[in-house]
């Protein structure tokens, strides 16, 4: 063993190297855009219609948009606001914005003129970038801020993004309001712009703002170093080969499409754009555009296994695959989708985690077991990405870890290189989210023994019934189950007796006899007697419509509000 | 556009989000090994013959390994070496010395006692563990480094690693000189211990010395991060499926097996252990282990190709994937692996780069190609890997990129993450290898109008004949097409009118008859005439085995020394 001497002089020797412009560079997905032109510069990298960008020309384009920004003195610090669907000018912002050193803020195309107001404010969007389709939305948005700023508000560069493969009419209204269009803005850019990556890998790259339901939205803000450890690790995660075809039935506003943006120039690989997300879309991007991988919410594939033959295009000509994150699955949706051909990859993440970071690894030994089994291992969300160094379930307030036994509850929690920056400007909800030293989700899971997570209810969700915890999810799928339910979501009614107790919404499939509805709520209680423990057992049910978030969440929100105003389940009834 | 005022305030706050526990950590692949413990605890992480660990065990066996060093007073700034084979122990000390803290310098075992007591003492090695069958050799060096230090010589802590598959009387002798096995160090340690990721991820993980052929060898310094992010990169580029079979028949003290040691715990595969390579133990791996994927220089493959019947199993039993590199492939190579059913992946790099860190990516439409057309474009070493960001060919004083033309000289240098932290103890080759920002390979090459770069030699392989570059690769190539030849390489030789002129030494197949070598030299000539320009065919042709390293490289200098012994070329036998 080296004397102390030895010890400390072998130390400033085998560390004592420097970084220098050789050996070091700022992590940024970037440079997988660079090499993708280089390696692939003939691939198609962007399809939009008839319109087909290669890798190429999309490092061009992006080079000419971070030009054009630069020129007008956007950069480091400065947001760049972007509101259109699934086109390539938002795959484009990913990269191009970026590389002028700004921040790229995708703002969901749902959300209210109101409400984007406020986003647009609070991150001071030096840029916005709307599709022709919501140019009047964002000419309201603008509207109601100036109005609120008054002689403060200072207008930002609007661009409006014709679509060849729309109705000209919205474009030329824009233009006529003053907006440039977005391919002349990138003609004022240098397609050769010697873009840099950015001083400190540290540095914002992306802004989200969370659907904010019970406060003021909350904007996350994502780096260089994470989008690139995330990039490669979703496409670890999938094992998605080189050259994957890619269809954006996942809106790329969802926390950047679940980095799915950035990797896809990592891997070289297709992007089939989608304006508007059907079943029949789908089903001719597979059929006709050799789509091998697709990422959704589990209501997209509800419609996909419940839409009609006319519709479907079975059986597969390929193996596709599918991720499926932005809520639990039930597992009536995993059975279908696979006996269908489907591969399904069942993955868990936040927007303050770069999207999913957790997955429900597959092991090969599972493939043998029948299929209910199957779909219970499946059912659950796993374990963490490359990307995220840690992931426990522990009592929110110790920090303690639960036992692995798959029954304690407990809160989900993550630490590593995927965990967001933080909250934009709000120390507050920094400190929440990040006390103790780890992300808090908000989310109630157990641990199974195998250590794979499960994911029972958001926590502000959960329903205590005479002092019980009662998960809605596990309710929710025992209605899944029912063959006249096509969607169903249980929240917490105030209940006289209990205090609370759970009370279903349920959308009927159609071609449901629904003219009584009392005798199809009385089945569908009677069906969930035979399957759960009698105080799980929706005391109420309410037909209709569920109101949704623009990725296809279920609003729990409103359908509390509903129950609030049913009121409180009376004793009597008992 | 915002104000100066917004643009600044904008900045602070959507910059200054600074890391904490939650968000921050460093990158290293220990964190891969942590995971494969979690997400496939059962599967074989490590087979060696009848040894097997799963991933659960391996994890378990290298925090006591990290255990056992840290209670020695074993960390950062500490250096243990390794001398031995493809091994266990050697797969766990990249895992279990790094856990402590302390660096891994894995030693090649071709080595002899005087080089590697010059690394012992270079490196400050305050460890040595040394497999049952190289004690004496570590013991020999150990003395010299004795007698060379005198009385400030402390010895290092000594460990065997035995081998229940081998003869046990090595193991006994080294027991009885007072080295502790392996085994019993290991159980000195704790399998719970609580390893801590470095706090700075540019912290020295590996150093591994290079073959120093004209001067002292040097010492090549690896960090955490560099090895975390090339761990990733080595499996996109493979599109190395999860669970992976891996057989080690690339030395694991190679660069750290290319990356594979740590990215194997990544992508949760099984590693084969290999004491001795052999063609027969190649095929066996393939038929009875399920091994999928394999890397190895050249010389490996041209025994597996060159082998006789008895020992291949052909058909192989499914696609099995090769990755060559340490030395550029000959087109007859690759189309003898291609034709057997081998899927050839050929990288390039070097110690510096943390192993290969450019590769031939392939292009589906290439398949349709002609054979000769196909393994023309294989041949190339093609673009960088997405851990390296920077590849470029340019003349080496004035740091410009030589035109795409497939036809002008240049060094290859490469910029980015997966370069060294730089050469331990010696600022002067630091100097030279950064020398304007990059990292000077020594390599010649071209670029061709795709991209793809193309080594011609070593730079100082180079032979100038008439003031004409020779690409001693080019000849080469062509002296493998020779029907007799198995193994040639091609050196400078002295040249009274020409300065230099080429001179190849060979080795003919087994069963060539080889009586009148005149003859047999005289229709290699001819046949190079006939395919290569005048001044290229080598003016001398001499037979015998080729010097070799440990890793199946030729030693070119030794056979310039006997091109030198052979003296200069005259003039009048022109």
């Amino acid at each position: 063993m080296g004397s102390p001497e030895q010890g400390s002089g072998a130390e400033r020797d085998i560390d004592d190297l420097p970084r220098n412009d050789a050996n070091y560079t700022a992590l940024t997905p970037l440079w997988f855009l660079e090499r993708a032109a280089v390696v692939q510069p003939d691939r198609a990298a962007v399809v939009h219609g008839p319109v087909r960008y290669t890798w190429a020309e999309t490092y061009r384009r992006c080079r000419r948009l971070a030009s054009a920004l630069a020129q007008r003195s956007i950069g480091p610090g400065s947001t760049v606001a972007m509101i259109a669907p699934n086109v390539p000018a938002l795959y484009e912002a990913h990269f191009g914005v970026p590389m002028s050193g700004a921040v790229v803020n995708c703002v969901n195309i749902r959300l209210n003129a109101e409400t984007i107001a406020f986003l647009l404010d609070h991150s001071v969007a030096e840029v916005v970038m709307v599709d022709q389709e919501f140019f009047t939305l964002a000419e309201e948005s603008l509207k109601i801020l100036a109005e609120k700023k008054k002689w403060s508000f200072r207008p930002p560069i609007l661009v409006v993004i014709g679509d060849p493969t729309c109705d000209p009419k919205p474009l030329q209204y824009a233009l006529g309001k003053g907006a440039i269009e977005y391919e002349d803005f990138l003609k004022t850019g240098n397609p050769e712009f010697n873009w840099k990556p950015p001083k400190d890998e540290w540095q914002s790259i992306a802004l989200g703002y969370t659907s904010g339901t019970t406060s003021s939205p909350k904007g996350v803000v994502l780096h260089h170093r994470g989008a690139y450890l995330m990039a490669l690790s979703v496409a670890m995660i999938w094992g998605v080969p080189e050259g994957a075809v890619y269809l954006w039935t996942l809106p790329m506003f969802h926390c950047n499409g679940w980095c799915y943006t950035w990797a896809m120039a990592a891997f070289c690989g297709t992007n089939i754009c989608l304006r508007q997300v059907s079943t029949k879309a789908i089903y001719s991007g597979i059929v006709n555009q050799g789509v091998t991988h697709l990422c959704a919410a589990p209501v997209v594939f509800n419609n996909l296994i419940n839409a009609p033959a006319s519709e479907t295009f079975l059986p597969l000509p390929r193996v596709v695959n599918i991720m499926v994150a932005g809520a639990a699955p039930t597992p009536s949706l995993l059975a279908a989708l696979s006996v269908r051909g489907f591969r399904v990859t069942h993955t868990y993440g936040l927007s303050e985690t770069y999207g999913p970071s957790t997955v429900c690894a597959w092991k090969p030994e599972w493939d043998r077991l029948p299929l209910e089994e199957r779909t219970r291992l499946h059912c659950r969300q796993g374990v963490r990405y490359t990307a995220m160094e840690g992931l426990d379930v522990v009592d929110p307030k110790t920090m303690a870890p639960v036992p692995a036994d798959g029954k304690s509850y407990g809160e989900i929690v993550m630490r590593g290189n995927s965990v967001m920056k933080g909250y934009l400007k709000n120390p507050k909800a920094n400190a929440e989210a990040f006390a103790g030293g780890w992300y808090h989700s908000g989310d109630l899971a157990v641990k199974h023994p195998d250590g794979y997570i499960e994911v029972k209810d958001r926590m502000k969700d959960i329903i205590i019934s005479g002092g019980e915890n009662i998960s809605t999810l596990e309710v929710e799928k025992v209605l899944y189950m029912h063959p006249a339910v096509l969607e169903a979501s249980v929240v917490a009614r105030a209940d006289e007796r209990w205090g609370e107790s759970p009370c279903a919404f349920v959308t009927l499939k159609e071609g449901v006899d629904n003219s009584d509805e009392a005798s199809v709520a009385t089945d569908i209680m009677r069906f969930c007697r035979e399957r759960m423990p009698g105080y799980w057992v929706p005391k109420s049910v309410v037909f209709g419509p569920l109101p949704k978030t623009a990725t296809g969440k279920i609003k729990k929100h409103e359908l509390r509000a509903k129950a609030k105003q049913l009121g409180p389940v009376k004793k009597s009834r008992m």
